[in-house]
């Protein structure tokens, strides 16, 4: 590859003269600017761009904490970060915390030591909660998904308790009254959102929670699998089950033909997120449409005019949803 | 945050020595040294990353270049390579290049210009091909997945053409004859490579291949959908489908479903790359476990290597499949 006294020499110009014709062309008359920017065309000289971020301490790249990379909601969230980053210039450090105290803050140290500009972080317990104690830091930070209330940084969600409301309303008006729930983990802030959503929704139409119909577990597959046999072996009367994730639901499908079940008539499942695959399988899932691209594009935005000093802090951004209506949902013969 | 002048304060020396005991320690006698780590340790002061970076030429960041972030096979593959990454130390920069040559071409003066120490890419049309030619360039470089025969770099791969013989002869066993292939993009080495594996168990069993039989599309699940409805409706005989990845498996059951066909009873479908949906639909596939993690995993050891000049440029790796009975293909019954 050229070097800058290569081009210095081509163009009859100082190396200092060289790069300050990428640093800072307003410097140079327009003349020797030419010269410059024709002798490292014709050498294919590219200016160290490490170099230049240690001028300025930008280093063009934001980093993205994921608490795993593998799960297909996250995956479509990243690509549209990885767009918006595209359209702007920035490069993507991406990092699977693991949902790993230590990892997320050793993401905090690397913008402090200079190697990412800002973080967005997804998903649940923001970063952005450990550095505000004791001090605010001065990190550029986005945070999307499950975000607690009144937070001082810009974050990007959906309403989940509306969502939630919604999509359990319309089992309701199905006419299902003994619906079980297939939570997600406990301690989420997504999860207890969803279920105060779903509680709501029973209240409008009068019908009592009860909480032995509401099982917990993580937020795959195989958790929905082993919920949904726990919750129908204990209650043999459910018409249908409200769930938190299309990956829930998914595994409930499962364990529902596995029981013998005839779907959806002998039980509606509802999932939450849309996923691709849920269009696909059997039954087709009704479920709430999450726009995860969109989610990533808005949090990559918000992250780019925080870098440009063009947005407050505290810039909160609620993104619609909608109820996506297919067949594993239906009304409830009479009996 | 501290800065080097506070520590050289605490500890008597002078900055220049500060910076020397995180860049070249062996150069400070023990005592010396032992007080600045001490002064910086309690000042919590991070030496900057970047200016170390600047000097020793190394980022301890790896490029991945990935054809679709969102694509369930690659964000697995993602995950291998982020652990092995964390073990040792190194960051990724992660972007996705939407098989984009212009993308990939700015991936690798993202190394030549030291933003990153070397390039995983992931998928088809592998960036080696580019730089070798007219020069092999210097940038290290590993490729997973689709990698032609005989180059020169390192690459970690299944045997393609093993993966599909073992595949259709497990269909050939059960008895079928009239097999519809649902193959990927015709100009994929992967495609072909499967096409070829398929050919040669159907001349093991001595059964005529007929190009009719072959329908070529995205590999998604739309994709799938729509290639088996074209297939299906031109072949009404076909007693089972060989598709060339779980993903079409998925929408050729849904639209097979659609036709109001009884699976497996009336089609055997099986699929290829063992994702987790496939396990969870109905019916679960038969389908060729690819170990897709352990690529990720792989391919980033052969990187670290290859930093650490451990490794000569080609080592090639072929990772073993297996087949995974589950119960979308069954024995053809009797005429």
């Amino acid at each position: 590859m050229a070097q800058i006294r290569d081009v210095s020499k081509r163009a009859g110009v100082s190396p200092a003269t060289v790069s300050r014709a990428f640093s800072d062309p307003s410097k140079l008359s327009k003349d020797t600017l030419k010269r410059v920017l024709k002798a490292a065309e014709e050498l294919n000289y590219k200016p160290n761009s490490l170099a230049q971020v240690f001028r300025v301490k930008r280093t063009n790249t934001v980093l993205v904490l994921v608490p795993d990379i593998a799960n297909v909601l996250f995956a479509r969230v990243l690509s549209g970060i990885e767009r918006i980053a595209a359209e702007n210039n920035y490069l993507l450090l991406v990092s699977d915390t693991k949902d790993d105290i230590a990892l997320e803050r050793a993401g905090l140290e690397m913008v402090e030591t200079l190697r990412a500009d800002g973080i967005i972080q997804l998903g649940e317990r923001p970063l952005g909660d450990l550095h505000t104690h004791p001090e605010p830091s001065k990190v550029p930070f986005v945070h999307a998904f499950d975000t607690p209330d009144a937070v001082p940084y810009p974050t990007v969600r959906i309403n989940n308790v509306a969502a939630a409301d919604a999509m359990a309303s319309y089992l309701l008006a199905l006419g299902h009254r003994r619906i079980g729930v297939l939570a997600g983990l406990k301690d989420r802030i997504v999860t207890r959102e969803r279920l105060r959503g779903f509680r709501q929704a029973l209240d409008s139409f009068g019908v009592p929670f009860e909480e032995s119909l509401v099982e917990y577990g993580p937020y795959s597959m195989a958790g929905g699998a082993q919920s949904a046999l726990r919750l129908l072996s204990r209650n043999r009367d459910l018409t249908a089950l409200f769930t938190m994730s299309d990956e829930i639901a998914i595994g409930a499908v499962r364990t529902a033909m596995d029981l013998g079940l005839d779907l959806p008539a002998n039980l509606s499942i509802t999932g939450f997120d849309n996923i691709e695959f849920g269009k696909f399988c059997t039954p087709p899932l009704t479920t709430v449409m999450q726009p995860a691209e969109r989610i990533g594009e808005v949090a990559m935005t918000l992250m780019c005019n925080l870098l440009a000093g063009e947005t407050t802090g505290d810039a909160q951004q609620t993104l619609a949803t909608e109820l996506v209506i297919r067949s594993s949902a239906k009304r409830l013969a009479q009996a």
